[in-house]
């Protein structure tokens, strides 16, 4: 490393101390061990969930699911866990008790229904066939007609939380779920003992306490420091017997970000191969444990997550209203911020669509005839275009648009074809059409007094798809960074269990000391070509005109067509 | 073939009469020999041109053309000509003394500019590098400028003409080709003796006769049988250069359809293999001699030859206006009714885009395991979808929209994606999207007092594609009939070769005796289903507002990426 003898960095090793981050994505579980003090990322395994996304069948019958189901089996986020935990510990052969911390990240709201005993009620033999008995993904859609209710009684009971929320709760979040499963399944709701954010759950599993996280409540349940939950008046107009959610089925009881939920238990720790006792923080969201592993621990810095979908968080001192955010929290994000969080439901996934359906087998055959992967091919292609030089405009509606529209129905759109389109032009034309569905949120911020400076992208695309990050440049007229992890969820998560263990303990007693010592950007930025802006400018005020049109209810053709669909499945 | 013995049937032969159709398509000459008794198909034949469409660089350079271009070489005409008439007197071992006459049809507007000799100026070494010395084919749309120029000019001028073409004149059409030479290279218009439709020419090379025929003169050049063309003065006020355009360039002569154009010179029969002064009809358009040979001589019967675009035609008895069509002209399409004429620029040419750009390589291997074609493939998946269950809606605009829009700039849209949508639920939507364009045609025929009792489609589509012909049924809520004929084509033209040989040499004196013997309808037509017909009458609701928002001016979008599109190439 630096030159000194090899005995004695094997000392300076022992004395190290590591804290351990656990990742729980759409697909998989990540654990990234960490070294405290430096951020070196020690070792890291991945491991991918049996079922993975259940959204056509269930598993234990067979039964088909409605459009726009996206379910889990919680017992998947188990093994996955230990799996991947257990050989982060086999690869890096550092002794268990040097594991300072834990922490956790989730995808959200991903919900659950628990009998009294904490287990899944999808365990139980007399639930297991019941849909409504699993865990609910983030992306399960089919809440929307309950959305739409929370919406529309929030307005008409005048209720204050809706302006925190951009003026619209998505049908992704929790009280959307909760009330479907009292609409569509009673029994269910009767049965659960508690409904919980799936990210809770697992530290619940991991240290025996039960510990709901603010983050969650704040960005998904309409919960906030001041207040707490919405009054059980609001609840009760929803529908009557969800006039206690919160004290039935919940907690009141909300840990904010960074505290210890507890340590892990003799059992979970036999389970992972670590030491019981070990500090375990509450949960939070995978998003936003990535701010501080950005290396953003102050306002006016955007941090992107850019994955299969893109969560945009920024630090403010006051609250704003902004149209179409998911939400501001107080301490949502970093303790002494308002946490601002937007997303886009579909970025990296229309790329995956692409790639699956869209790609002809002369594309394939170029590619191997060249030795390089099609989608390596593709992006060759399309980098070979100049802006506008395909003629083709998108909406990046493939799943809907979260903000600023915050509208599950919309769908995708492409304009623009000829006989000449080809599928390099179609693929750089949806990468262009995320650009402009992040300019759109980063104007709506600006706009409404939530600076944005500067922004630091992290996630698997800034990665492995440089093509996309100069485009996100030349569309936003922004220089943007790249966080040096490539696990920036994981990194974070560690970064919290370093400090839910405190510096009395081997880790650190506040977040941004966590941050100093662990966190990074890349040397290597993507800096606006201004010839590339200019042509990205006219074409993202195409891109506006067809966003308000078929977006903001001058032709809710999408929606008609959606109704169509459904009635013909 | 009816039991009766060898020698008989040889006898019956030796006393049959034939007459040859010669069809020009946009890829390759089809010959198509026919007993003129009975309408027998008795020998086909195709030849690919050889340069096909030349649309990326010219062949004699290798100078890349701008974009919108379509050129062909004339020369490949009679190369095609020669080889495809020769294998069908070959195949047939039909005497050539039997053969009593020859029709021909042409795409159109084709067009070239000629030396007084008659030969092609880019035959001639010093043209051979100018593009406009070469053929222009009905689908170069780089004289958009140009057409837009005649419109306003027509309009500013209060030109009559415009009414009989729905208020506008295409791109495709002559005198936009034209005025497009003398704008861009005035060198070529003036060394040009003529210019003249590429059917002419070929009329011209068989019978060293030069005739112009009416339909192509009314459809594509602004005349009428009663006042001739446009004045002199409206073409000054296009151009100065451009006011004898008519008596310069062209001719006042224009020979009725179902005239004999001359008989077959001595050099042309001996390089076709058939007997000179054989009686050679005028020239015909492609689409027009179809309609005869769909068994179609009076009015209210639309007859649709549905290829890589659609041609839509009814007789009526008298003029009427309708929007955007492409003309109505007296005597056009059969002597003694007004024939009107709509189209659709782009039908099958969408699904030959689809199959080649966004058919996924898994696909082609399910076709190859299934031992079937990556077409049949894709048409059974989508007849397994129901109208709407894709939720997708489409534009049939790949290249641009002929009836009723006249508007080559618009382009191609589909909304309704999402991360589920699979290939052949586009591939369905491209289809639906030609249906709704045809339902377009057919409602302005109808709300104008045009008739539209019966349909009788023909062309390659109703030859090969069930489903298609199915959800044109449904959306369009008629009973679609086809021609017999695989080539009607090539059949119309056998038919008015018949006619211009005359009843004396073996023909007919009328193409009424001709359809009434050599033309039918096949047994198996296609009804609409009630149920489908309810779906699809929701969705063509949908389609028309897209069609009018996109189309009609509210948001001139695909003009202005199309615009951007050409700065950046």
């Amino acid at each position: 490393m630096d030159g000194r003898p090899e005995r004695m960095k094997l000392e300076v090793t022992a004395l190290k101390k590591y804290s351990l981050g656990i990742d729980f994505g759409t697909l998989s579980a990540r654990a990234l061990l960490v070294e405290v003090d430096s951020g070196r990322e020690v070792a890291t395994s991945v491991s991918d969930y049996r079922h993975a996304v259940i959204d056509e069948a269930l598993p234990a019958t067979g039964a088909k699911l409605p459009p726009d189901w996206a379910l889990q089996d919680p017992q998947d986020y188990l093994d996955s866990m230990a799996a991947c935990v257990r050989d982060v510990m086999r690869q890096s052969g550092v002794d268990a008790a040097d594991v300072v911390g834990i922490g956790i990240d989730f995808t959200a709201c991903t919900m659950l229904p628990i009998d009294a005993s904490g287990a899944p009620l999808c365990f139980d033999a007399a639930w297991k066939a019941n849909p409504h008995a699993y865990v609910k993904l983030w992306k399960h859609h089919a809440a929307q007609p309950e959305a739409n209710r929370i919406n529309e009684t929030a307005e008409r009971t005048g209720q204050d939380f809706l302006k925190r929320y951009g003026g619209k709760i998505s049908s992704e979040w929790f009280f959307a779920k909760a009330l479907q499963i009292l609409d569509e399944a009673p029994e269910v709701y009767k049965a659960a003992d508690r409904l919980m954010e799936a990210g809770d759950w697992v530290v619940l599993q991991l240290t025996g306490r039960e510990t709901r996280n603010a983050c969650t409540a704040g960005y998904k349940a309409m919960w906030e420091k001041a207040s707490g939950f919405p009054p059980n008046e609001y609840f009760r107009a929803l529908d009557p017997g969800f006039e206690h959610v919160v004290d039935e089925k919940m907690s009141r009881d909300i840990a904010p970000i960074g505290a210890k939920a507890g340590e892990l238990t003799q059992e979970m720790a036999a389970l992972l191969g670590l030491k019981a006792g070990t500090a375990v923080a509450v949960a939070n969201v995978d998003a936003h444990v990535a701010v501080p592993a950005a290396t953003v621990t102050r306002e006016g810095i955007m941090v992107m997550i850019m994955g299969t979908s893109t969560c945009h968080m920024v630090l403010g001192r006051e609250p704003k209203i902004v149209e179409g955010m998911c939400g501001y929290v107080e301490d949502g994000i970093l303790p002494g911020f308002f946490g601002f969080e937007a997303g886009q439901s579909c970025v990296g996934d229309h790329f995956a669509w692409f790639t699956e359906n869209c790609v002809p087998a002369s594309y394939e055959r170029e590619a191997q005839a060249a030795g390089i992967s099609v989608h390596d091919l593709l992006s060759k292609k399309a980098a070979a275009l100049k802006p506008g030089q395909s003629g083709l405009l998108a909406l990046d509606w493939w799943n809907g648009n979260r903000s600023v529209l915050v509208d599950a129905d919309l769908t995708g759109l492409m304009l623009g074809f000829s006989l000449n389109t080809r599928p390099e032009e179609m693929y750089r034309a949806l990468i262009e059409a995320t650009a402009y569905g992040t300019r759109v949120i980063i104007d709506a911020f600006q706009n409404n007094g939530v600076a944005v400076d500067e922004i630091v992208a992290c996630g698997g695309l800034p990665e492995k798809n440089e093509l996309l990050m100069q485009i996100y440049a030349d569309v936003t007229n922004r220089e943007f960074k790249v966080a040096e992890s490539a696990q920036t969820c994981a990194l974070g998560s560690a970064m919290w269990g370093a400090v839910a263990a405190g510096a009395a303990n081997g880790g650190y007693d506040d977040i941004n000391e966590a941050a100093a010592k662990m966190a990074r950007v890349k040397d290597r930025t993507f800096r606006p070509n201004a010839e590339a802006h200019a042509v990205y400018d006219r074409l993202f005020r195409e891109y506006l005109l067809l966003h308000d049109h078929f977006g903001r209810g001058a032709n809710d053709v999408m929606k008609r067509l959606k109704a169509i669909r459904e009635e013909q499945s």
